[in-house]
């Protein structure tokens, strides 16, 4: 009999390099990979052919499992095959409900570990040449979920449109015009904003606008989830915010980046 | 000659397998590797034989070089050798002002792009266990720098302090004291914290506590520098942490978790 064990592993945001070498290592000594919707296929071509790749995410919008049939899945897979990957799209630990199942693990005494991933929250908006802090912009970044499970929206979004900080928001897209209003309602419709679909696919979408203006365009070009927003002056850093709609000229930005 | 050109790469957070396979195929292809004091130097091994790496961080706590002359170097050599890596610690976006290099290196028309990195942020808590979010504790994260450029601490704290979210602290060890002077003031003198030393790296050291003790414990073990703060609910899901200090019991936890 193999030894029980579950590693939760994050997958990255959606580009198979983004993968850590780490979390290789991990799938090559797998016996099992339970994985999720926005898992990159191509990743799991790190686990040996031998050890069954189990899809446990949603397909259609549809859950195939439960969060507690995923739970008991793993559990019997550790005690019939022993090394059970969990490998969930970018960081485990991030919405990720990775903390629930390595609970229920716990409980049945498995042995487990981390192994942390490139997260949506801070990665995407970087490979568009936007970062979320820049001195003099931004010293801060706020990673909210657009999904409760109540389904309403965080109540931590209205302290987050009175902040500096770049809002990052997370499974957010159906809640994009409760946002915008939000953000309205605390004096700050000029704020820029960039919604990514599909980030670091070859599919990528994303569409720049201001909370007044982003509603609109995302229904216009037609952009949907799985969609990252990220929200702050950083944002008319991206080498295509148009000039006459910055809040800074060019002379102004280099100047402030510069000082600060 | 070489087309000039400047990777801006995440290095992670210490732990060389921490590296992406993205930043390890870039690597490969450089003709210079430019790093920082938080760069694990095995990671460099990566790079040609061939090509120069030029430590550009702090020693003993003093600058090598100022950011001017980074951004100079990193220039000379893509005109000089081709292929500049600039190597950072973390995420180059996350208080690395990896923006800014970019944008000095665009002046001077060199094409650049930006490899992300596994940041300090979400996974040196999720390598202890502890997740920034989990349903029933915390719906969002809040990453803020200790060290802004006119040595303020941030105002976002004050703000951050107010909300749900688990605030991470980064390069903000010096200022512990102020910012737990700040979470009292909101009324919050018994709420988790961590502090992490040297995340993901040999010599990783840690300590728990709540917003009225941690000073004194970080006093009393000697935790300092390069560490991160973590300030929430979901710290006291780690393993070591004291059920006589949980605000939940174990039953409650579970059940939280559960039926949140």
């Amino acid at each position: 009999m193999k030894q029980p064990k579950i590693s939760l592993v994050g997958a990255g945001p959606g580009d198979p390099e983004l993968l850590t070498l780490k979390a290789v290592r991990t799938l090559q000594r797998s016996d099992v990979v339970l994985y999720d919707a926005l898992v990159n296929p191509s990743i799991l071509e790190w686990a040996p052919v031998s050890a069954p790749k189990v899809f446990v995410g949603k397909r259609a919008g549809k859950k195939r499992y439960t969060q507690d049939e995923i739970n008991l899945l793993m559990v019997q897979y550790a005690f019939s095959h022993g090394h059970v990957v969990r490998l969930k799209g970018g960081d485990p630990f991030v919405f990720g409900r990775g903390y629930e199942e390595l609970e229920y693990a716990r409980a049945f005494d498995i042995q487990s570990s981390v192994v942390p991933g490139i997260s949506s929250a801070n990665s995407l908006a970087a490979l568009q040449g936007v970062p979320v802090t820049s001195r003099g912009f931004s010293e801060s970044f706020w990673v909210i979920t657009g999904t409760t499970k109540t389904g309403q929206l965080s109540s931590d979004i209205r302290l987050a449109a009175q902040s500096t900080a770049t809002v990052v928001v997370l499974m957010g897209m159906n809640k994009l015009p409760e946002i915008a209003r939000l953000f309205i309602a605390e004096g700050r419709p000029e704020l820029p904003v960039m919604v990514i679909q599909n980030g670091s696919r070859e599919d990528e979408r994303f569409v720049l606008g201001k909370i007044n203006t982003i509603v609109e365009k995302v229904q216009e070009q037609k952009i949907s989830t799985p969609g990252v927003i990220v929200i702050g002056e950083t944002v008319q850093l991206h080498a295509q915010w148009p000039a006459a709609f910055r809040h800074l000229n060019q002379a102004e930005l280099l100047n402030k980046i510069n000082n600060f």
